[in-house]
């Protein structure tokens, strides 16, 4: 029995581009004699369409397409993920293609409602197994989270009969790490049903998320036959057998593909993928951004390139007299390494005006915040000014340490439609402009640009460390309190200096406003700002250890 | 017996002084002779408490917070809404505190996750009826979408004794016209269990939301015997007896509170509320805000007046060439009207070394859409420069239409801390701003301001008509695509002509990345963008009838 998993980058909404790749997967796997075909979770109308799904005619639209495509592909049983109306409900469903019709349908059963996961707003949850024959092997369909939870599967699928094999079909969102995560999950699966397991995911980026691909085909004993490729398109074809003791062998037409070997390689691979598709999902061809010298747009740059090309990325700097000529001339030498398009606008002549303009108000003060944030804010008009009139996209450089302590200016330098590395901590903003500049075998990021210590160059000898903590600490506060939601007490307890960890909770705290009105970004850790945590903005909660 | 509901209005989070609030009532309900004090659903953390519920130390606050709170209020029966850790779950609970102990704790049952509650995210169903003895009355306690589904109640409570009392706490958020909603749910479930209905609901603004009170006391036959006040606190206290039949009369110890006559004088003090709130729940004294002469920012600023006062509300005109003496002086008018402070910022200083910077960059073009949004930019960067330096909190004044097809510059208009008119459509702000009239005897707002076709005034002679469908068939096609999600084709089969029913929902789904970097605001629809409405950014979805 031969399989071919589709691992396709689906667009949200856009059905008919969705099942024509599937025409062409389909076209691809005949030739290949495939007798079985798979699509990701969700493949018809791309995931998480989220309140699309509340549309009646998105799901009509839905079930038309589904049909045509069965009509389309009637010589390899294909299950394809879509959006059910059924009996007045909504379901996140598997369609059995066969013989040219819709031969069944599956419905989640789990359904995902934490983190970045809104099923239940959505979606019933199905309580039928489906367990299809082909080629003499019984499969069950399952939908991503079913399999998660091994002892609810195997109460559903209790009365079904000894299983050749379970099939998954996935969007499991990226983050760095969890595809060992997914492995333990398919291997457990393995072993409980005594059976191969079938894995297809999507990829592609999709706003904050990224679906990382990397499908996989496990044999009975739960090890990885093979695996399709990471951040990319894939068409994974292997053969299925089944030895004189049942056991299923799976022998993989090509070698498995080559897959990233640190968590930093597929952070890279994750950030450019999400930016790529951002850029070119909502029809931007060119991307802008402000280089500043420093390294977090740096980075933020030479992802953009990867993503789009050199000649499709334009770097302005917009220098003050508080910038230093060390950092002006390296965002020159950086944009002159990346080979992009590059502008030096300085913003003294629209600063000065301001503050005169402002000084009829009492009280108004050149020397303080009001004044620092007000350069960043130039020079994000002068960013979106040059996006209105071209129809760039503006890439914001803020990375997950500063949008946690809201260190940044509002409409300053968050202004731009994405963040690329929203959700990166600082320290690892720098492992992966080391690890650019090492695939590069040149300082692409030059090494000025690492070395120099952080400054946000808004007042005469600024740096970071006179607002922050050292990043490292910072760092590990922030995980503490963001992504595991551990208190003071339990940071503290941990061997953390208190009043560190009391003044970093209250700016995460406080700024949660700043983040509401900040650009989308890629999720890359468990936890990240946007739709995966949601704390209100008036909330006078503490975390706090004030004794 | 007596009952009082105490409608306070919790923040959250500051579980210290909602209980505070909570104790105050105590206390003058015990010189009142009260048998049984309510307070509404999750009165000790506040509604919504959102991600703060994935902290485990928040719930641990909550249930030592409780356990205080009852050994306070040792001598009336005392329900109080609160977030529980229970068996390793989490609910949405009721505790009873009776003889200075947790007597009894009683578990939301329907969970709401539609619209903008999430609860399926955070609380498991409690599956277990309360049903307690206050001299004599039985009271089964329900939490709010608990009496929304009759017929689960019904299942629900099967094998509970007869009831007297059905007692609701909920938290229960405004939109215009809801309240008949409720009557009617009252009404019925009073008839379903031949039993008085007591109904306390949360008072206050939250983010988006705005919880407007008028708790409700029903009798066996559901009319309503008394009401507390709208948009305010309350504690309603009514005397409860079973006749001769065992149906419950109940007399209020007070006449019910006035209630407002009009949707549009509801719409008004629910704008109030949620403003003020937002302001000083996140401490805010003062109130910002650009001053264009039109009749957006005329009605915000007449809000925000009402809400903190004419002392603590700055007005700011920044006229450029393109803004015509009248609306200059009617921005003036309008301030000393409401007696706010007012100040004058011409921009064309700033404007001109922009284009003058920007002139370099081939292809820059002064008499376009980026230069007409540039000038909306500058603005924004002065009230916000104004806003850093003295902590003022600035308004922005696009309502729903705008918002909707996005005609407004993000960054620009859109820049500040809370949209307070963001849900509501054009054709109902000119009926604000004549109700505003109306209520204080005088043109508050000149007639000017209400009969001059809008303008945006970025280019010599602009009108909103130039780029808009007229307000009303915009509004008309708006509440059926964004309200109602219907489709195109729906919107033409009930009469809506075709061509701007397509312009429309194309702006509407073009616009979706700038609504969400912009500020929340007022929920007083049924559906308003925010956490009410979620659409992906990347979509490519179409409700159009392209045919």
């Amino acid at each position: 029995m031969r399989i071919a998993l589709g691992q396709i980058n689906a667009l949200v909404g856009d059905l008919a581009a969705n099942a024509g790749k599937m025409r062409n997967a389909y076209a691809d796997a005949l030739e290949k004699n495939v007798d079985l075909l798979v699509f990701p979770e969700l493949a018809l109308c791309g995931y998480p369409p989220e309140d699309l799904l509340l549309k009646n005619h998105f799901l009509e639209d839905n079930s038309k397409t589904i049909v045509k495509l069965a009509a389309d592909c009637p010589q390899i049983t294909t299950i394809v993920g879509f959006a059910e109306s059924y009996k007045g409900g909504c379901y996140n469903s598997a369609a059995v293609l066969k013989d040219g019709c819709v031969s069944d349908i599956y419905r989640k059963g789990k359904l995902s409602n934490f983190s970045v996961f809104d099923e239940k707003r959505y979606f019933n949850a199905g309580c039928k197994p489906v367990v299809i024959d082909v080629k003499g092997f019984n499969i069950a369909v399952t939908i991503c989270a079913d399999i998660w939870d091994v002892e609810w599967l195997g109460d559903f699928l209790e009365h079904t009969t000894q299983l050749q094999m379970i099939l998954n079909i996935s969007a499991s969102p990226f983050y760095a790490g969890k595809t060992k995560k997914r492995k333990q999950v398919i291997k457990r699966c393995a072993e409980v049903f005594d059976c191969a397991v079938s894995y297809c995911n999507m990829v592609g980026g999709q706003d904050e998320l990224v679906f990382d691909g990397r499908s996989i085909l496990a044999d009975s004993e739960g090890s990885i036959a093979t695996i399709a490729k990471a951040f990319e398109e894939d068409l994974l074809i292997a053969d299925f057998q089944m030895d004189s003791y049942g056991k299923i062998q799976i022998a993989g037409v090509v070698p498995p593909a080559g897959q990233p070997e640190t968590g930093i390689e597929e952070i890279y691979h994750a950030l450019v993928l999400g930016t790529r598709d951002y850029a070119e999902k909502n029809g931007f061809k060119k991307l802008l951004l402000g280089l500043s010298g420093g390294i977090d747009s740096s980075l933020t740059a030479a992802i953009a390139t990867a993503a789009l090309g050199a000649e499709n990325v334009i770097g302005i700097t917009m220098p003050t007299k508080f910038n230093s000529p060390e950092t002006i001339s390296d965002a020159g030498l950086l944009a002159k390494n990346l080979g992009i398009e590059f502008f030096t606008i300085p913003i003294g002549p629209m600063l000065d005006p301001f503050d005169k303009a402002l000084e009829q108000i009492p009280g108004w003060d050149n020397k303080g915040i009001a004044y620092e944030n007000l350069q960043a804010r130039i020079r994000g008009d002068c960013l979106m000014s040059l996006s209105n009139q071209f129809g760039s996209l503006v890439l914001t450089a803020g990375n997950k340490s500063e949008t946690a302590v809201g260190y940044a200016t509002l409409y300053g330098d968050t202004a731009g439609g994405f963040a690329v590395i929203k959700d990166v901590p600082k320290t690892k903003v720098y492992q992966l402009a080391e690890y650019i500049n090492k695939i590069n075998n040149r300082p692409v990021i030059p090494i000025d640009i690492i070395k120099r210590p952080p400054t946000a160059e808004l007042r005469e000898g600024q740096k970071d460390i006179d607002s922050l903590p050292d990043y490292d600490l910072l760092d590990k506060i922030l995980e503490g309190y963001v992504e595991e939601d551990k208190s003071a007490q339990q940071l503290i307890d941990a061997g953390l200096p208190k009043d560190v960890v009391n003044r970093v909770i209250r700016m995460v705290d406080r700024n949660e406003y700043k983040r509401r009105q900040s650009p989308p970004g890629i999720k890359i850790t468990p936890k990240a700002f946007g739709r995966d945590r949601r704390l209100p903005i008036t909330n006078r909660y503490s975390s706090c250890d004030d004794n």
